[in-house]
């Protein structure tokens, strides 16, 4: 960590390039209010109160004007780094921007590297690391659902788990050590139940964090939605009828293949990356084949299926066999379409039939928008929206889910070693890198590498 | 004016869209305090010190958290646009932006249009007109020059002249109209003498903006400079050694037709757009002569010509048959290449026969980069540099110009009405005009439509 502590004085431009009302040049470190003082002939920022707005106009080397600007004056440790901070609001031209920073290059500031004002804030102890990689999502955020998860992480809502866990494993562990301190008098402090006590809590809210990573990752991506069948079923007026309903249509997205278009739709929040697949068919045709087999391989990798029959013309048992090479999906939807041309009797039957099969259906018909809105709740239900609903900690960073599947696996060790009776040392030796794959998460215990890495990740000026 | 008086509370993204650090939304407004109070959890602003920033959450109707962000506070007057005003500094997501302001508008604001931030300064009497066209022109400025006027502009270096020549003119209309309160007793309150005085003093001033429009025009677009010569003359190697040497390569544009590439190289902060062209060549080929009847054009709307010639193969005759169909052009430099090739006697030669010829003459080498610098500021002083050194005001906006030449019109039939012994009250209705004119290029005297369309030139936010 030493090679990061730093406290020169770093200047980045925090907003995006293009003419624009407004552009913020940022700065932070220990010269700060001598850099600004330089080129501002506004009050010296250095004798303003933190919080302070000023406005004075900055100007060169040959008192020519540069811009009209207001800076914010942040004093150590009240400002997002903890250190005394400045911040200049200029005119939105790229130009004046420029110029502006030119002149504090030359007046004792440097470049910012990326995400090195966030890095500072980890330093300075303003924020812990799991929460500063949440300020990365938050800008990263597209939809609510990723939005609100990043919110969530940058507010701490999973840090505070983490620490919670933390704690009480200290508890376990120094319990476990003053036993070691203690060994030639044989007493025990933890008893085998005790430590398994604590294992089974730390163990369950860390499956609960695991699990919710599965759901995480899909917010944080869009789900990846397969809409399979046979050619005729309705795939694509299915898609089209949902296009037309949800607003948030972002893009087309060309697939993989040329064959597979994805559309992102948004749905209460969470985005959908709807993939159409060529119809699923008995077939010889070798290059028809291929398309299937494609289809198969989309089928595999997508979060949810949903399969797509038309009731009108089919009986339960051609279905049943062609649910067969599909029928081992996890998330898989089976939706009867064209209920339009069907009877009631019929939809019911096959409602029946396929709840008796294990299988979660729907009853639509695409062409008249009739129960799309089931269909979209259903897709919602398989998010296991338990888990979503009012749920603080819901994990998305795949660097916290590679931890704490190491938490786990330590888990498993302690308990195989109590089972064993081996010595509290061994134990205790576990509890200990428990403590610390914790404290990765929340970076109180982290290298150098993993910090570069991970700031790197940020926008410049961030 | 008055379908702009307004004083409901507006709102804006005032920062480019794209992923970054910091995105700022400002809203401006009676009831600025009352909205940003609805969805911030910090300090009430209302309550706050005008010119502080408070740190807080966003929240909306579920009191979910949209952000952490800064509030900045400005009360009327002290503000841009003179009403209270708010900024929001949000992270710089695109859908965090979206969102704060949805709740904006959900809770009294409504969307700026173009330019209304500005256009309420004006109102509020915080800028005149010309200094609001300015800023405008400080976004939009992509090189020192443009960015240079467009400053001087915004803060008032234009107004603060016109002002002063409008008093004078308001002082001596007085004077006029005066005397026609007294017409029955024929006195005389402002001579022909003391008429002219003032004539010939607002006429030089008004003359010496309007011929800085040239300059002020070609500055904010960039001066368009022709390289025109022979085939072989070394048009392209020229021009390869300039891009060579300065870093501000734009891009390559290509001109209007497809024969014409323009390359934009910025010289001591003035963007040259550089046009290379077909080489003038005496041919009966009729393609030919379509490609040189091309370069003729382009030559005649050029605002600098650099003819080249190669010294090395030329004698004198020949070069003066070469300029006779361009000699009439206003601005040209005559630049002699490949003087490697040549001695320096013929150098020399060429020198004072081309100087003697009433030619501006530069030597150079382009493949050996001997004398470019010459060339470059042969390039400079031919934009009237002794107007742009110092100049606090150059006209570079076309209503302004127009309104300057309009003034100068007035000053011609002032003259003329003088001449001819004309009754004072025409004179006095001619001075009235000016005033006039010159009150609409500060907004003093101005028509809803002229604003709104000064103002729909401007960014949403600004």
């Amino acid at each position: 960590m030493e090679n990061f502590i730093n406290n020169d004085t770093i200047a980045a431009i925090a907003t995006p390039p293009g003419k624009s009302a407004l552009g913020i040049i940022r700065l932070s470190g220990d010269k700060v209010f001598e850099v600004a003082a330089k080129i501002f002939t506004g009050k010296n920022p250095a004798l303003c109160d933190s919080h302070y707005l000023s406005f004075g106009k900055i100007i060169n080397q040959n008192n020519e004007v540069i811009d009209e600007v207001l800076l914010s004056v942040f004093k150590s440790p009240a400002s997002y780094t903890g250190e005394n901070m400045v911040e200049i609001s200029c005119h939105g031209s790229n130009y004046v921007l420029q110029e502006v920073m030119t002149l504090l290059l030359a007046n004792g500031a440097r470049h910012a590297k990326a995400g090195e004002f966030t890095l500072r804030a980890f330093l300075n102890g303003k924020m812990d690391l799991s929460r500063a990689e949440g300020v990365i999502d938050v800008i990263d955020s597209e939809s609510k659902a990723a939005h609100r998860m990043a919110v969530q992480y940058m507010r701490g809502g999973f840090s505070d788990k983490i620490n919670f866990l933390r704690n009480e494993v200290l508890n376990i562990l120094s319990l476990c050590e003053l036993e070691l301190d203690f060994a030639e008098e044989d007493v025990e402090f933890a008893s085998s139940n005790q430590l398994v006590e604590i294992l089974d809590k730390v163990e369950k809210e860390v499956n609960h964090l695991i699990n919710s990573f599965q759901l995480g990752n899909v917010l944080k991506k869009g789900v990846s939605v397969v809409i399979a069948g046979k050619p005729n079923a309705g795939k694509s007026t299915l898609l089209n009828s949902l296009l037309n309903e949800e607003r948030a249509i972002i893009s087309e997205i060309p697939g993989t293949t040329r064959d597979f278009i994805e559309d992102v739709i948004n749905i209460n929040g969470i985005d959908y990356r709807f993939v159409d697949t060529a119809g699923i068919n008995h077939t010889h045709d070798v290059i028809e084949k291929k398309g299937i087999e494609k289809t198969f391989e989309k089928i595999h990798t997508a979060d949810i299926l949903i399969y797509l029959f038309d009731i009108s013309i089919i009986n339960k048992n051609q279905l049943i066999d062609d649910l067969k090479p599909i029928s081992h999906v996890e998330k898989i939807i089976v939706a009867g379409n064209k209920i339009d041309k069907a009877n009631n009797e019929k939809v019911e039957e096959f409602k029946v039939f396929l709840n008796e099969e294990g299988y979660t259906s729907v009853f639509i018909s695409s062409k008249f928008h009739h129960h799309l809105d089931e269909l979209k709740s259903t897709l919602q239900q398989k998010l296991k929206p338990e888990l979503y609903a009012g749920e603080t900690a819901i994990v998305s960073n795949v660097r916290h889910f590679s931890l704490l599947k190491s938490i786990n696996e330590n888990i498993a060790d302690i308990r195989h070693q109590i089972a064993t009776g081996i010595s509290k040392e061994f134990i205790a030796l576990n509890f200990r890198t428990i403590t610390d794959l914790m404290g990765e998460i929340t970076g109180q215990i982290i290298n150098d590498e993993v910090l570069g890495n991970i700031f790197s990740r940020f926008c410049i000026g961030k």
